[in-house]
């Protein structure tokens, strides 16, 4: 690890930015490597969660580089989950217009996802990610050992992401992951490493394919249209919905069971595969149905507002079959409904 | 104008951010051609000068802009000087990981260096344009009209880029800026008009050779290495240094002066063109000489910490004849002191 962030920057001066969950277990480690290679890192531990992700965190670290004599030739390294190297790849994008940075994910999500792909950047209070920037990492280091200690919640949430790929562009993983879906639970670590790199190469291919989402990235917004409105909804009530606690991955699987039942209706596709996804889902302890009906408006109202609308009309993602997505525009507020009276049963 | 806007964004919204020093001879007309080309732009107006250039103004830009609703497809338009337009090009860099800009620079120094080239940020309190992006403008409309109204302090400031870019890359430039120098300061538009437009080209073709500074962008540091260290000096004394005021533009006058020399000691720049070059900053009302001796440690300390040295090598542009320079980092801390005492008749 050390190895990599020494070539990455040209300068022996590197920052290493990880917050106090991840540094009880994996911080003495990696600084060491840091050292081992030569580089003297200025470490910053911020409190853990996605309060830390702000612009004023951005400015104290800012600080803290200026102040440890970091210049273009240095290097920032992000240790731990999707807020850590969300928020080290965003102050690597904009300090001195550009410095290399390196991604080590520990969490399931950011291994499989937000380490990977370049999208950096930190949450303004009322829009999530609503400040930040392209900047792709000089290297992303995935230990699948740190997942031994991933809170049971979080490794959920990376599951989500993991079902999405396996639905968006590779049917023989969806075939593993309904195979292995015991070991995966279990953490075991050669399983793990095989989704693990089976992931970051089908999320890799999209992105190099299409860095800025004017194309073919957007197949990763699958399950997202519909679970991005379900994830705000939650937030603006205590994080619970209809009973039950909301996190970004069950807001996604509920996304995605919305999204297929929509083109399990337009006749696109089967019954059958729409069923295998949500059997995974369910499986790893995924959401694939609430037990109240949402506020069908407000959803609507929020799919509107987010960033993925464009001169407000809705993109979608729908799944043609395990493994291949379509990208539209006309889905139809009566097809939304629908889809969201379905999620409680209607 | 609002022609551009219009084409530049896919959304009818955009935010138009200037100063109230220009927004009192400008925002009239340039609203209402953002209107007449249907867009409802969201206007800020910000005080005048550096101290608007904060992380503080890019964080509530974004709440602007996000109250106003602005998405992916919109615009934002830079209407001032380069502290409005790196403003407003770093927001834009930053907004939802990045939607086009369109510069408006009402200063020479916009106009002919800061709003082209793709250079936007903040400054830090301890540093200037610590943090930013490069993000290339959708347009850059440049009217030599707005050049009626400025200060001839800030006209100076431009005047020395343009000398700057007529020593790195244009014998022709230099000819008709000796041949054109009243009529420059006097500000007929035919010939602001033409001169801008050579030192657009002059930018244009460096920076679209190499966007990233990796090498020949590095030649527009052209009197910059002594130049900022001078204005970082002078800053630190409230804006003056050895009795006098000393802007950005001087600064970059008595660098290019002290640079040049460093080249005729070398014997690699003939007397004739460094004097050139020096009765032609003098005729725009530029210094080329200091009355007492500057603190040559203190510069070369200031050097050192400059962005612009990369693991501890500084870097020198070096003139060999009107129009034509060299890079180098062999340059002797001798030689810096040398050229520096020759700056105060040494």
């Amino acid at each position: 690890m050390g190895r990599e962030a020494k070539s990455a920057g040209r300068s022996p001066s590197a920052v290493l930015i990880t917050d106090a969950n991840v540094a009880e277990h994996y911080l003495g480690p990696v600084a060491g490597s840091l050292r081992a290679a030569g580089l003297e890192a200025e470490t910053v531990t911020l409190p853990p969660g996605e309060g830390s992700k702000t612009l004023d965190t951005a400015g104290r670290l800012y600080d803290r580089m200026l102040q440890a004599g970091l210049d273009r030739g240095s290097a920032v390294v992000g240790l731990g989950g999707g807020v850590v190297t969300d928020l080290a790849g965003f102050v690597a994008a904009t300090y001195m217009r550009g410095i290399p940075w390196i991604a080590v994910p520990t969490s399931l999500l950011g291994q499989v996802d937000a380490g990977v792909g370049g999208k950096t950047g930190v949450d303004h209070p009322e829009c999530k990610n609503l400040v930040g920037a392209f900047h792709q990492p000089a290297a992303v280091l995935a230990d699948v050992g740190a997942l031994a200690t991933l809170p049971e919640e979080e490794l959920r949430t990376g599951l989500a992401e993991v079902v999405k790929h396996a639905m968006i562009r590779d049917a023989r993983l969806m075939g593993r992951l309904e195979r292995d879906t015991d070991a995966l639970l279990a953490r075991d670590p050669a399983v793990c490493e095989a989704v693990v790199a089976c992931n970051v190469r089908i999320k890799a291919e999209v992105v190099s394919a299409d860095e800025r989402e004017g194309g073919l990235r957007r197949i990763l917004n699958y399950g997202h249209t519909i679970g991005h409105a379900v994830e705000s909804l939650a937030m603006a009530s205590g994080g619970r919905l209809a009973g039950m606690p909301v996190t970004h991955g069950r807001a996604v699987a509920l996304g995605m069971v919305a999204e297929a039942s929509i083109a399990e209706r337009r006749g696109r596709l089967s019954p059958q595969a729409a069923a295998r996804q949500r059997d995974l889902l369910a499986r790893f302890g995924l959401p694939v149905a609430l037990e109240a009906p949402l506020d069908a408006d407000r959803c609507l109202g929020i799919m509107r507002h987010d960033k993925k609308a464009s001169a407000g009309r809705l993109r979608f993602v729908l799944p043609e079959a395990v493994g291949a997505v379509r990208q539209t525009d006309d889905v139809t507020d009566e097809e939304i409904r629908e889809a969201l009276a379905l999620l409680a049963g209607g």
